[in-house]
């Protein structure tokens, strides 16, 4: 990748210029333009700068209707479903956030269940949303079929990205991860190198397990996070998303031309309003603390927390730039 | 293993014979020997007929209390914190599961955290109360330290078992899976025979990755599901349980001499009474219609859906008896 380093206020910028153009809204540009610009700061360009251009793609094709807002179609009190009516999909998540944030601060904890949305982008986004403001987050989303159920060779599973948040001291820890093994994306950028992947990362056409990026990018066949079990957790959090949210499931997203109007699950609890003693930042103190003690194995890396990478990331990318393919960026600015 | 099969009807006597020995009211007693008896019929030995005498002896050490009956600490509105008072985990985690369901019905979901509770045996009895009323339910408990952070040779996280289950015709889909790829039970029965795991379940004492379940027993290295994946959410699962519940977390539960006090959250779903369009049972029939038609792998074996293999055991034990470990089986009539 030839890459250049573009600082974060020009990307806000340049993207703001761009859903400007295609027609969002000054208040919706500048959320949307900062949920992409933080991805990328954050490190995650695959669902950041990196993505922009197809997401530019599905307002152009129709998929993404910029003018859309969501709608709430039942109300059950703490459970929520709202219609997305295909709306940018960063848009509506971070609206759900909000929405299960003030029904948790009501409640206790909040459902939103949102159906006929589009692609979040970085699941984790909407955690670190609601972890800042001091609540722990659970949500995922269901996606088309890229994943095979265990014991079988044919994709009918999403690979369902699950997140969980939970506020640690100014920051937060944020777990988020797909049900296959290793994303497409880093299947294709290994195979690119000429590597092979740390672990199996699926099977191969001979039903082989292998480490091989390109054998498992022509069988399509991506192995499951713990084989049977991620499987199973998959077609549960689809289940749950499609029921939740009367939405499309992932085996009817499948058959469209492209992935749109998928099912959103966001709840959200109260966590630094919780009165019981210990409190709840004092438990997560503690429990890092003695996280942070482990002993390392052979490899001697540092023991990290989900989410704590990206704050060396950030700071990172602040000072020096973030890194950006040359070829994307110069595809942004002609949008 | 020299097995004997014990009818349905004579295995729940028995326990419920030796639980009012030991201080059982007479309607805890049968709840309590129901689940134990239940879990056994449903192939889940290991927190079942032969989990029974460890329950007792727990009870005797006075780890169990089985007087004592959870108390509310807080309530949020739809969120609930309870103290299980060191009662006896089954029936305080039956009692949560209802609890959360009545939660769910006024408020659309419902939550129960509960703190200085016990082993719950086996997850996924809660998920299947649940579903078989019309509810989706999701849960877990965290658990004594038991495998490595990524990175790590310490145990220092938890095997903390999560459940997810949704009403599925008369029955359940219910996924009940821990983040060790393999249970200890498993490893020690997988030596016994002296075979290999089917694929590695952690490492040894030099690092590697290992199917040998021998090496493992010595290393104490399992594996998590996904890799740093399901450590990242061993450690997840943990903060929320232990926060939720303003409970003991893995490494204050480490400390202790046996496992005791544990936190476990029940999390509730209205399903069967969501009013949008297509109902709940629509979507999951269309769904598992779906699944069910993916081409089998190289394998040949059925695909089936989280919880479908429980049916085909129950029915055969029902009819056959409930096969049980002689040896165990005379230590409880003995009891």
């Amino acid at each position: 990748m030839n890459k250049i380093y573009i600082p974060y206020s020009e990307m806000l910028s340049e993207f703001g210029r761009i859903l400007l153009k295609f027609g969002f809204t000054d208040e919706k540009a500048e959320i949307c333009a900062r949920i992409f610009t933080d991805n990328s700061l954050d490190g995650v360009y695959s669902h950041g700068v990196h993505r922009f251009p197809r997401f530019v793609n599905y307002i152009t094709k129709g998929f993404i209707d910029v003018h859309a807002e969501p709608v709430k179609k039942e109300s059950y009190g703490a459970l929520e479903q709202w219609d997305g009516r295909l709306g940018p999909g960063p848009l509506n998540a971070a609206f759900c956030t909000d929405r299960a944030m003030h029904l948790a601060q009501k409640y206790g904890l909040g459902c939103v269940a949102l159906s006929n949305t589009n692609h979040w982008m970085r699941g984790g986004t909407y955690g670190w949303q609601a972890a800042k403001k001091g609540y722990a987050f659970m949500g995922w989303t269901n996606t088309i079929a890229n994943m095979p159920p265990w014991g079988s060779k044919e994709r009918k599973l999403g690979n369902n990205p699950l997140v969980f948040a939970v506020p640690f001291k100014e920051e937060a820890i944020v777990l988020d991860f797909a049900m296959t093994q290793y994303s497409y994306g880093k299947m294709e950028a290994t195979q690119m190198e000429n590597e092979k992947l740390p672990f199996p990362g699926g099977f191969n056409e001979q039903g082989e397990l292998t480490t091989d990026p390109g054998e498992i990018l022509k069988s399509r066949r991506a192995l499951p996070v713990g084989y049977w079990k991620g499987a199973g957790l998959s077609l549960l959090l689809d289940i749950m998303a499609a029921m939740l949210s009367a939405g499309l499931p992932t085996h009817e997203l499948s058959k469209k031309e492209a992935e749109y109007g998928v099912c959103q699950v966001f709840i959200v609890f109260i966590a630094d309003k919780l009165t019981s003693f210990p409190f709840p930042p004092m438990i997560i103190n503690k429990i890092i603390s003695d996280f942070k003690t482990s002993a390392p194995d052979e490899t001697k890396k540092d023991i990290r927390y989900p989410g704590e990478r990206v704050i060396h990331t950030r700071t990172k990318n602040l000072q020096k730039g973030i890194p950006v393919d040359k070829n994307i960026w110069e595809e942004i600015l002609n949008l």
